[in-house]
């Protein structure tokens, strides 16, 4: 999307040997793109989160290969390649579209001739982000419509829309997926204002779904987690979109901590509550949320909030130093509150029978 | 009550012409008393919020009229009060207990003679303070009971409590209100642990109930505001109990924004959810928590955080600079999602029948 009236990716390639990045740690703050001349500097990106979120993490971890293939000896690429791969897999166990990113350049590489296996990685990368952005774009022309029509009923009035955490362009290659419906709204002239929950404990709303609403133009006011719930007592929230980690057969949706929250003060107030995602969040293994395990991170997060101090970006500890804390990263909204699985393929009911109406070679 | 081992209020005499107070500004990173010795000392005090909590305003209000009256010159001691009262009221106009502390003084000090105003002025601060202790431990007297209850049936395993915002002893001028039932509970043995909501933005959660629990020895956890729902739904939370800003005489709870979240969780999750309460809070004019008219205050709030850094209190900014943000102070929590009040005349359902029998003379 846009940032100062420039379209932007996530991530780019600058030249045949060179990727670019916007490396999202020191947003909101400053706006930094990386150069990244070797799969050793994308390990370090990956895992020191210059680039995080499922679809941006899936792609980095295809150039990366790529790069990877660039530095691979003749005589020993396939073992470079694997070894490469590894060290990719390692950065953050828990991503599921980095090792399926991985294992896809490894698969195109295995069946191309030797001469081939530059070009074929090149051409996957690109394959795999430029998928990821169509993916997400889908989602938001399926999506649209629902804006579309409050907006309707509202003869043209904002549809306030509140979203929680990123699952923005930034957690993606571009338009994200909770966002997408959003931007394309936007960008069609339907007036839209999104409500950005500031996401304790990272602030993921904050720092980067401000920063990238505001960036592209779109209408938004930051409130702390606590404030939805009046919001929508009140007739100042049309929809909910947020995005998902990981989601059942079944339609329980594992997402950032105070998601089921909010869906459960939506369905007190009578609000739809939408979930957009590429059907790579799935796990078609799992029939319940309550097989999710739940993250649990450091309790300094919690404990300490980073921002801009005197011109530089600094932490400042909250409760007393003695005082212990718990990180839980995700919880998990039951089907039940859920309205509607906004996808590529287009919308369901967040049962199973519904989601296998699109997906029914999952049956 | 115990700070490192020593019974404090917030609130009490040094000698006959200077009063003391923590100042609470610096909590819980710095444990400051402070020496108030005119009614100036006090309009300052409470207008920047060295002393805050409903409780707390109305026994600093009571002293600072007691020093007022050994500042007040004997041939215009009348004129001088009202206007001492006058400059104490517009501190924090909406603070009710404020008002009425003020008013107390001035009609005990009518119906006095000459001589007698200043000892009569004595006394009625110490009165004040004295009923709000009182009131408040009765809360804890009412409240005991229902932890009690879980603990017999969890066969003393700790009562998890969650709690939002700070309804502790800082807020009164002992015990708390939230807090009382779980101070008596722990002082008399019973295993309790309780769940601190951060309470953002403010942080009073984290800053001031997490202070107030250690400095007891209540064992405890500081959690984001997103988390309580996770935790009531993996059966991690016995019980919620809350304080309240207002509550109307049909038994909606205006508190903390947040509050709603949390109670809306806890029912659908059958967990029990309760609001402490002096009966001072009520509004006995007020039939629906739709009246309650909700105050917005500085966006700031939301977009800056404090905390120690390098030694040092400052704030740091979280969202982008251009981010707008809004700041609704406090929710309302309908009367179908409360359990019960607990007050100082005992416990009843969020209703106006049921308050009205604790409560007779307010048919």
């Amino acid at each position: 999307m846009k940032v100062d009236g420039k379209h932007y990716r996530t991530i780019w390639l600058k030249d045949e040997e060179t990727v670019q990045i916007i490396d999202q740690r020191w947003l909101p703050h400053k706006f930094e793109i990386e150069d990244l001349g070797s799969v050793d500097d994308f390990c370090v990106a990956i895992k020191d989160m210059h680039v995080r979120g499922a679809g941006l993490i899936g792609a980095a971890a295809g150039y990366g290969m790529y790069l990877a293939s660039l530095e691979a000896p003749k005589n020993s690429f396939d073992s470079y390649m694997k070894k490469a791969g590894e060290a990719l897999k390692a950065t953050r166990s828990t991503a599921v579209n980095l090792a399926w990113a991985v294992d896809r350049q490894l698969d195109a590489m295995k069946r191309s001739s030797s001469n081939q296996k530059v070009k074929v990685a090149y051409k996957t990368a690109q394959d795999i982000a430029n998928e990821d952005a169509e993916f997400c774009r889908r989602l938001g022309v399926h999506g649209l419509p629902l804006i579309v029509e409050i907006s309707r009923k509202k003869k043209g009035q904002p549809v306030n829309i509140l979203t929680h955490c990123n699952a923005g362009w930034l957690a993606f290659v571009d338009y994200g997926s909770a966002t997408s419906p959003i931007y394309l709204a936007h960008d069609s002239g339907i007036k839209v204002h999104v409500w950005v929950d500031e996401t304790r404990p990272r602030n993921q709303g904050s720092t980067l779904t401000a920063w990238e609403l505001g960036k592209h133009g779109v209408p938004h006011t930051v409130i702390v987690d606590n404030t939805g719930g009046h919001l929508m007592q009140h007739g100042m929230v049309d929809m909910c979109i947020v995005g998902t980690d990981r989601t059942t057969r079944t339609g329980d949706v594992a997402n950032k901590i105070g998601t089921y929250l909010k869906a459960v003060a939506a369905k007190d107030n009578g609000i739809p509550f939408y979930v957009a995602l590429p059907s790579s969040t799935f796990d078609w293994s799992l029939r319940s949320g309550k097989e999710i395990p739940i993250e649990e991170r450091d309790a300094d997060e919690v404990r300490y909030v980073q921002g801009l101090c005197e011109g530089k970006i600094k932490k400042v500890l909250v409760p007393p130093e003695s005082s212990p804390a718990r990180n839980y990263g995700f919880d998990v909204t039951p089907a039940r509150l859920v309205t509607g699985l906004i996808m590529e393929r287009g919308i369901c009911r967040a049962d199973e029978k519904d989601i296998l109406r699109l997906y029914p070679e999952r049956k």
